[in-house]
């Protein structure tokens, strides 16, 4: 039986989704979690894709089989009872064999929170404290121009093995929150994200909304397929994996 | 030269505000950090008053004596770099001699946020996590009950030492999350409050949100004068010092 799970995490005290031997990671605790459930038996896990470090996940979505069948309220349940309090399964669902929470999945969206105001300590691991104003028109109308598919290679770690770079963002916003209008939001969906590819793509919106760049420039940093056109990556703790489409 | 600051502060990993040997403070951290730029010498800070392990702070309020003169500016900054990053200091300012953190305090706000709706580990130090429907409108009605000048001996650790337990509370509020009208914030604002008070009345107010209290029953509460006529404390995570008035 292969079952899909809806998974909330805090990514602050994690290296990451992905396992690795001796580091907390969402992958080690949720995998830890299921062997329990199974009777001592381990599980594999795979995810819609990995967050990195410090990234947070609203709605990441993984699959894995279990031999045994088990009630989707006992799952949810029982994962939650065993997992730490920085990881809540928020649904439990039966799938086709065939399905597949990474290679079935047709979309994803990400958002990224900004301050450009005062330093909130209270939010420094969910909120990147820019703490400086930002042109938040040009940012806005560089976002635009990264909108349908692209070649995302200038936004990405390259990779020897990897082939292709090409992406479509189908939407991208930014919103400001009306209560506090240094709260800045951008949102980005698209049919899949390179890695690094949204703090990427922030770290050049900063630098447009610091003037260092006109917004039109971003066509050119696309146009070179070569990261070092691009400028620094934005820190993780702004990013959150907000939903994944299937 | 006296000097006030406006500090806020995640109280997450903090055991308080007030200084106890050998444990992680909000005055501890922030005496080392003066002391530093006070040439090596201790400098004895005074809050509005204490907030317990775990509550957070927007605006607490702390002056202290130096017997060097230093620019605002300069203070303000030499803290920051000097700090933890979960405290900030938003605001240096200079004041007259006999001001008092505490004494000079002519009110204060604190806010209390709830989530009735499902567990989000991104919110776990920072919003009280009910994850349960309440009756938020008899909550509002027994808030009510509590505005005025009352004796709110039910709602604080009796001490022998203390004689006073009437405050007043001028102002009640319970505001939802008009995005998500599970999210609540229980605000009180009054001319002083005693220890653990807000998170006292949080619970009798959970109590009456449950149905296992009326809301005219907080009334007798307060006439009881008596700690064990309340509900349990709620905990610390919810609890914001939002102002201090002077």
């Amino acid at each position: 039986m292969r079952y899909l799970i809806t998974v909330s995490y805090d990514g602050t005290n994690f290296k990451g989704y992905q396992k690795q031997p001796r580091e907390r990671t969402v992958q080690g605790e949720i995998e830890k979690a299921l062997k329990e459930i199974n009777g001592g038996i381990k599980v594999d896990i795979h995810a819609s894709g990995r967050t990195d470090a410090g990234v947070h996940a609203m709605a990441q979505r993984i699959h894995f089989d279990l031999e045994k069948n088990i009630s989707l309220d006992k799952l949810c349940k029982g994962l939650n009872s065993l997992l730490p309090e920085d990881i809540f399964v928020r649904n439990c669902a039966e799938v086709p064999d065939d399905f597949h929470a990474r290679f079935s999945a047709i979309g994803k969206e990400y958002i990224y929170k900004l301050n450009m105001g005062e330093y909130n300590p209270l939010e420094r691991n969910y909120v990147y404290q820019y703490n400086q104003k930002l042109d938040v028109v040009e940012m806005e109308r560089a976002m635009k121009y990264l909108e349908g598919e692209h070649n995302f290679k200038s936004f990405t770690k390259t990779d020897e093995e990897k082939e292709d770079y090409v992406r479509t963002i189908s939407q991208t916003n930014l919103i400001r929150d009306p209560k506090n209008l240094n709260k800045i939001t951008f949102v980005f969906v698209g049919t899949g994200f390179l890695r690094y590819m949204v703090r990427n793509i922030v770290g050049v919106l900063i630098a447009v909304g610091e003037g260092k760049l006109r917004s039109e420039e971003v066509i050119d940093i696309l146009k070179k397929e070569d990261r070092r056109a691009a400028n620094k990556t934005a820190s993780p703790e702004g990013l959150y994996l907000k939903n994944v489409f299937y």
